[in-house]
């Protein structure tokens, strides 16, 4: 902190002395003030002094900041039109390019096709706390309704250089218990994405007792800010529900007693960095971390939502798909009254048609790009985990409910599968499962006959993907 | 150090668990463990998984690390030939571009245009010390003596990630004294670039008292080296001679009663990254560190090398330059007896005619690109600083002398003057000195036709370009 | 925190070695086993091995905090009645110094009249946690009803030894901020005894803004826990009320902007350490510290509450003083209606006879050991602070009505003065106040007469300094 | 460092503003100034005010450390003389206790008792660095030859106070590596007492490879001050010879590989603090710690010297003692001969007779209290480990031929049997060492008559213990 903050008061400082000169200064500087946004971007792209460069990208952001919504999206659209990369130039390196293959030449050509965007966005990143309004400029990009060419475009862009500076070289992890300081715990209770966190009392609880564990990633350039966290609960079983977790009055143990490490929640925390991963590296750290401290430590698993789940059952139920059969479709109707968990006999024939399918959207649904369906699914198995239970009424909170039926899941984590596992989904598709779960495929009808329903699946994995996506995983 | 050494070893676990799997494992690792280089960077750049590609990029820097130089300098040629953008896709970018000038088609021209090997670099970046190991890389391909075409297209490569990587947000700053950890220590004794330090005691003389600093920059990925770092005497006065500073006998002051923070050596440390700037940054900081510290201090001085002069002045003589009366060519073959300073009548003719002589040096003499030639000089004045003084005599170490006939020079730094100072030199190549330095200047009387010299002058310049740079400023 | 846990660890992990060979070991344990803590306290003195020492120690506290209220009463009551000194050791050294008075034999009388219980509690504390219980201890010991001879015998050895354990040299002052661990500031809600802190909430309140400090002392020995803490506030000027102070919905201002360092709570955290002073200590640090920290700050005073005003005053008018007027003691029957603050004519009536009251309570009145009655004012003066203010209705907290009517009091920190109004008070008792409390005393009728009251005052005094005490000031 | 340092800051500003009362002050200042020693400790005693205290101890101190040699010897006698007990009050107190043996009499005469130099010292501590210089002023006391009652005495005082203030709750362990600050590295080599350290070249090699290990112990008051360190040396097998550890061509090991650490160094940094003993507890601590970090290790074992064999054997030879047989006199005069380790039959016949020798130095020979006559063994047998293995020519260095003819022995820690062989020492006074050592014993015709020998043994001994001590263990 000391450090971050001393390099911010020192850019604010020359920044300062920048702006004075350039817009309460002698020379040309009333042009400055005068100029709109995208002559003061184009000042930024021809400036060769440092000071007055940071002083430009300085006042980009702050005008930037002052926008309305609807200003911001003409900033983006204007950002895309004018922006791009300078056609003149590209046309001339295109046509050398074409006369002579040399090296240089590629370069060149290189150089004339990237967006001006790129530098212009490089540029503004020097401004004092610039990483950070960007990442919040995505975040609105991102909240923005147009799926336009311009959004597009410029998403490559912030996507592109977010990678760069993102790079998990620069991550570093910190456990996160009741010694870490208020201003980041505060944050965690405000991050929380899967499992709320009520206050600092239920936070205390989630972090202090001696089977709980918390660890989070950080980048110096968002000093104060977690990307991204997960919460462990130290256990000698594996999980069925949630209420196992975090139930105020369960029996807490020893860490040493422990033989069974449970990721409950992870949580990424700035939405302008989605599609920027680090959660699978979060996990792989904290597997390694856990196993040193703890060598009792034999299982590492989550107990994970099913986000995904009552959508597709929806439109499963919804398109009438042939490979449902009759007495299960009667079977879902339970369904439609929210009492159903409460009936015992409702909640077990539910269970008997809700497990299978359960087991056929996770095992055999795609995404027209081949992956799960399913948004955590996706990070988990991509992560190299192994599909390892399906839990019936996991978690019966309304938005669990809602979401899932009450699903949960568990993945397992198992070091010397995990490269395996990840190698067998990215290469060849194919999702590793316990027995358990495979043969709860085959204990249904519709296991058999589970490609039918692809085509109509394609078309709402298609909406999941757009629609879900950060802040939970 | 903790944390670092804690993600390298988990990259490392990662790392092993993949190479097991590629090299040693039942599939077709076989293959990979015959594949020569060349296979396996196509492998990496092809390669899915994380796990895999992780294993593979270390396996690249491992074997690159054994190859004897002649071996190095066929893997540069080799990404030169091989890595270069994939020229099919890249035709038909261009095809589609002149089509439709759409966003979407410059996105993908810009990405087809992009050297396969900069992708290739990314995923060697992500081995276990990838950063270090690509670093060195660079070292040994600047040391080549090869300035081919494949030398320029893959240092372009690397000037561009390195540019991001080592973005100065990344960087921290940290004060070097005698409580730093000796493992840091005999890297700055090893890395002294301007003024050696012979030892753990001249060590110590430069850092404990109480009117030295030292500082330096440090990035996340190389934790335990130094970047750059600048040392710094505070005075009393702004000193004309190296010895004022360096003396064992010296006067010691407190810092509170120091009116002068004296810069008198800044070193870059790693050879692979020259010319990826930071000094300039450095000294702001150290300023604005200072300031805040020690209220007292008033002037922001250097006490500087002028590693160009006595080359300069050897081309000046040998080219017969006209500007140069007689009298002065006459009295300069007085510098061909090294033990011309012990003489007073020398020293003082001597002096007569070479401070003019630097002051042209300075003022006037510019490389084809219009920028001082002297590089210590392009370093402060490019940063901001004012050339404040010239010093006969001011190092009379036998390497200050055969570069600069023992000349010093002070460059002032003035934080209200910084921002116009470095924009006078940026926009309108003016260098900015004291009225003591011009007033030299016509007291020569080849002041007034300066001018004539700069043919000769420029082909030095250029000459001094290439050869001089890392390691010194 | 680690380190101090490791030591800990390191003292489990010997003294449960010694245990086992003193309880479950082959040799003369069963005796021990068996033994009750009389007998084990004599062992522990006896022993002379390190180990088995420190299973006694941690024997001997263990079983003590398994002891009831009742239980615990014997045992100090043991301590006192068996380990005294040893008196015909101590008979002995008598004879031989009235014998031979040599410096020997003063050594010989000097250690033979320590009472054991000194090198008991010695010993006891070489137990892991030993500090912390013994603190624990004698906070049990200061709660018991019983005044006995036990008890102050008891408690001298207590305070002997807490003094040198807790010199001043091993406190450390760290700031308590937002960024302090959580842990940490749990404790500082729970030990705030002067303006409580309801919650997480209001806790952010004091220590995030801008415009706040708080400072609190630690020890080695009780690493998470504080001993005594302070609250600042910066302000532009002296606070009237708590409610300036406190109020959410108060201006905040930039810390550069504030002239005035406001010490509105100072609280002890550790009842066990009631009489060994650091509050005296801890507000000069902080002085020091804001002032280096914040040039701007001119002024460091207190805002006080008063708690023993309103009992001082009913017994002014219990005694019938005649030194109040019947006019004024007519007026103060305005009291006897809690909602007076709230009638205007009620408050302002009440004021001009409350204030002169309040100066001859602060200025002419003593306790028997000629100090100043009110223990705040004790401890500020006693620092050295001047009585700068007295300020009506400061704090309509129901107990700042019932303990002081309402007054709070502005004490004044000015560092070129504490050293003459501390050595004022300590060899010449006098209390130095500002001008305008000073006249207030001669604006009442009662000011010449003050002494008259000093009876009555004396006895209520030493009722004063019995009950009041720890915890707050 | 920061804390501390800010602390002696804050003292010493208070101490000033006291000062500058004292003695420039417009008050009785003159006589302060004018004041011989004995008035400024007489004021200080009787001293109320803080500030004034602190001032009065300040420039007792610093007078003091202008004295000279002689003038400090005055000091101590002057201490001695005149800040015993209150003699009239002690009487009265004698008289008071023998009326009443009341515990306030007690109390009483126990207060009475105390010499008034404690209260002196305690108030003298509370000086800037007050606790640094009361070190050094023990120092110059144990370095005085005079041995009267005065330094008895004196040294009485400083020994409790000291004992205090130097509990070991104060202690922090610190390992020490190439990453340690240069300044406290520095004093590493300066305090190394057992195998000198010649630079940091030297120092590098013992802490910087993965095979070696360091530790000290810290106080909070003396921050910059280690209190003793142990070098560590991880290894495969116990060595015999101190080259097998120090050679600078030995073969390193990885950490992980090592089955056996060997404390090869210890030394005692502070000569003040002599008889304050923490060198057990570093043991331990560090034996505790490194089992936690490398479980490989099974065997902790010393590598030490013998520094009281030369002269005990020289005393036996001396005396013509009847245990030894002519034959081993007549080997016994090789010795005398420097070169004698270089011819092997020499070597072989010394061996023959010398280690039976150290086994009866080691194992019968006792100090008049019944100790090991070797301070080293002393120090490592009370400590609980046992005596291993004698190796002959372990050191060949000068100062260990000296002093014992090139012996070493290891030193057993095993921290099951400490407490028991600790306690066998302390309670019985008997040595534990391996069967190889007491069969040495038995080897030997001097094994079964050793007592004999023992008179003349406790005359050595107790000039042994006169004149050994501090800084080497």
């Amino acid at each position: 902190m000391p450090e971050a903050s001393f390099f911010t008061d020192m850019l604010q400082s020359i920044t300062d002395h920048g702006r004075q000169l350039l817009f309460s200064g002698s020379r040309n500087t009333q042009a400055a003030a005068k100029a709109d946004l995208e002559t003061l971007c184009e000042m930024l792209l021809s400036s060769r002094g440092e000071a007055s460069g940071m002083a430009l990208a300085a006042e980009i952001l702050d005008r930037w900041g002052a926008l309305g919504s609807e200003g911001a999206q003409k900033f983006f659209y204007m950002l895309q039109q004018k922006f791009g990369p300078d056609t003149a130039r590209l046309d001339r390196a295109i046509e050398d390019y074409r006369t002579d293959k040399s090296s240089a030449a590629v370069i060149a050509l290189h150089q004339a096709a990237e967006p001006r965007r790129q530098e212009l966005l490089r540029r503004l990143n020097h401004a004092p706390n610039g990483t950070a309004t960007l990442v919040r400029m995505r975040q609105q990009l991102l909240a923005s309704k147009d799926r336009s060419e311009a959004y597009h475009a410029l998403d490559a862009d912030f996507t592109h250089l977010f990678g760069s500076w993102f790079n998990r070289g620069f991550l570093t992890l910190r456990p996160i218990d009741w010694t870490t300081p208020a201003y980041i715990l505060e944050k965690i209770i405000r991050y929380e994405a899967v499992h709320e966190i009520a206050g600092w009392e239920e936070l205390r609880r989630r972090l202090a007792p001696a089977d709980r564990r918390c660890f989070a990633f950080f980048h110096p350039r968002l000093a104060d800010e977690p990307l991204v966290f997960v919460e462990v609960a130290l256990t000698r079983s594996v999980p069925k529900a949630i209420a196992d977790v975090l139930d105020e009055g369960r029996e807490q143990i020893h860490a040493d007693e422990a033989t069974t490490a449970v990721f409950y929640s992870i949580s990424n925390c700035q939405d302008g960095l989605r599609g920027i991963s680090f959660g699978n590296f979060l996990i792989k750290q904290v597997v390694e971390d856990l196993r040193k401290d703890l060598p009792g430590l034999k299982n590492f698993v989550t107990l994970s939502p099913v986000p995904g789940f009552a959508r597709w059952l929806a439109s499963v139920r919804a398109t009438g798909d042939r490979s449902l059969s009759g007495a299960a479709l009667e079977t879902l109707t339970l369904l439609d009254d929210p009492n159903w968990p409460g009936r015992e006999s409702s909640a077990a024939e539910v269970e008997r048609v809700l497990l299978p399918l359960a087991a056929r959207y996770f095992l055999t649904e795609r995404t027209p790009e081949g992956r799960p369906v399913d948004p955590v699914a996706r990070f988990h198995l991509g992560n190299g985990a192994r599909l390892e239970r399906v839990n019936f009424l996991g978690d019966r909170s309304p938005k669990a409910m809602q979401q899932a039926h009450g699903l949960m899941v568990n993945y397992l984590y198992k070091l010397d599968d995990i490269v395996a596992n990840h190698e067998a989904l990215a290469q060849r598709g194919e999702v590793i499962a316990s027995p358990a779960v495979k043969s709860l495929l085959s204990q249904s009808d519709e296991g058999r006959r589970g490609g039918n329903g692809q085509q109509g699946s394609r078309a709402f994995a298609q909406l999941m993907n757009s629609t879900l996506g950060g802040g939970r995983k």
